[in-house]
């Protein structure tokens, strides 16, 4: 990511500036502090660097950059409503430091400011940002709903799944690669590529998030290894290794379900998901998005010199070291 | 009503119109349902008669007066989930009917639709009109955040309580007024004035509304005569009648707070008012902003025959007989 802290450096330095009013300060206090929470604001970065790829500046895009980050962090307070997430980059959640209405109604003033910031472009661009800004902030929310509805259900295909990350995860890292795109006057056709090439990277980065959610080195990997088995999460971990299973190793997944010894079900987990090659399949489904990525960013129509940035977002995303 | 009835017509035309995708029907079904629950749509048609008012047509408009209305309903759907109230026209709300996280998320997705909606506008529109639909919509926000804090407080006066109303609900009868203005292309002064008739018009009708909790006909009143009273509510006539009592009536006043008799309750906390002058004091601010509205109107620079809707809607709405 060193190639890239300049950017991050520009969106901490406009976040860190008091973007609120005082009053009521119960509104706006969750909102200073949870934006202040950190994150690696890689989608963000990514509007700057589309901007930049496509003839302009970094700086042009900013306000529509922090729009992107203002957004991502009212799904993230909202959402951390709905999965009761106690803490968030191991602070306490909004809904938790404060409560459930303060939570809900300062997440709604956020997603109002993300209109506020993308509001500052130019007026001919404007109506083409918000169409994109619109149509993927309601794709976020209709992942996040296949999401909840998944936890009912046994019978979610792998389709289905990566259509709910697709929606929940990845169409804003496309949409945020689109609006930079849009401030800097791309065409049409190369508007769809960067929005693909965001897309498709996303898919590709949560699959290597649900292996590594397994397989992760424990000393490397910020979050807890194995939290999705112990949540009983149908990660495509689980999905490919539920599909390559018998009868019996069925009946062995489903009484792993409710294994209360949390080391023994990690283990057995991954034992089986092993045997039955999950790993192997995910990578593969990996590397095909991650595939489908690179080859829409090569079809963009600008000097090949000038895409080395996203290549080293792509590699900084898909090489997790962090 | 009965000269805006085509104006209303007009609007639930269009809610009936299916907006939504069928899928996830988790987000979209809990929508579907509650626009259709009914209301006045006093807002949007505020946007429809200003772009008349102004030389445009009532069609011109749509789109914006939609999406005012539909955010509007967004407000509702998350001001229940926060008063936990179970019904809503006589009818279960979402978080009821379905759960919390859905009347969260399908409330996000109906903001997100306002913008959809608003974004239908003239491009060179669109600039102004989100300038006004983002400034009030934060407003609503504070003044709902205002509202629950007052809930925890002894000591709020009545400057902070108009505040809290003004910003509550009366901003966006000034916000939808301004939008219809911007859309027929008004002037500053106009924009201005006529925002101002909706934000006074606003107040006014609030501080009615706090009148007739207590001394509504039962049989035309929609809802439960001495309603506030019962759920101990600081409405601007307690305030009024707080600030004229002594202290032995302050100590009344208290004591009612925890009478568990409501019939007795709602009777004596209306004879101690009555005997505070409450109800003529709260009057008087009536009058006094809808003075201040009629003057703003007056101020607007077209021929005054054109102004006829407008001032039957302030009819309508400052001389409830519903």
């Amino acid at each position: 990511m060193e190639a890239l802290k300049n950017y991050t450096a520009l969106i901490e330095q406009e976040l860190a500036k008091d973007q609120f009013p005082q009053s009521p300060t119960e509104l706006y206090d969750p909102l200073r502090y949870f934006l202040k929470l950190g994150g690696k604001r890689i989608r963000p970065v990514l509007t700057l660097l589309s901007s930049e790829l496509f003839g302009s500046t970094a700086e042009e895009a900013l306000p529509q950059a922090l729009a992107i980050e203002v957004f991502h962090n009212f799904t993230l307070i909202h959402d951390d409503i709905m999965d009761e997430a106690p803490t968030r980059r191991k602070m306490p959640t909004v809904h938790e430091k404060w409560n459930t209405n303060i939570a809900i109604l300062s997440g709604d003033v956020l997603l109002i400011k993300a209109y506020q910031l993308l509001a500052q472009a130019e007026a001919d661009k404007l109506p083409e940002i918000l169409e994109v800004f619109n149509t993927t902030s309601v794709e976020v929310c209709e992942g996040q709903q296949m999401d909840m509805n998944f936890e009912d259900r046994m019978d979610v295909s792998i389709s289905e799944y990566v259509e709910m990350i697709r929606l929940k995860t990845s169409v804003l890292l496309g949409g945020a690669l689109e609006i930079g795109a849009i401030v800097a006057g791309a065409s049409k056709e190369d508007r769809k590529r960067i929005y693909d090439f965001g897309q498709y990277l996303g898919i590709a980065f949560q699959i290597q998030d649900d292996i590594l959610d397994l397989y992760a080195d424990p000393d490397k990997f910020g979050k807890m290894v194995g939290g999705d088995v112990v949540a009983n999460k149908k990660t495509l971990l689980y999905l490919m290794a539920a599909g390559n299973a018998n009868s019996e190793q069925q009946e062995i997944l489903k009484q792993l379900q409710n294994e209360e010894n949390i080391e023994l079900k990690i283990s057995r987990t991954r034992e089986l998901f092993d045997h039955l090659g999950a790993k192997e399949k995910c990578r593969e489904a990996m590397l095909s998005y991650q595939d489908k990525a690179m080859e829409a960013l090569k079809g963009i129509n600008v000097p090949e010199d000038k895409k080395a940035g996203m290549i080293s977002l792509a590699d900084f995303l898909l090489n997790r070291n962090w």
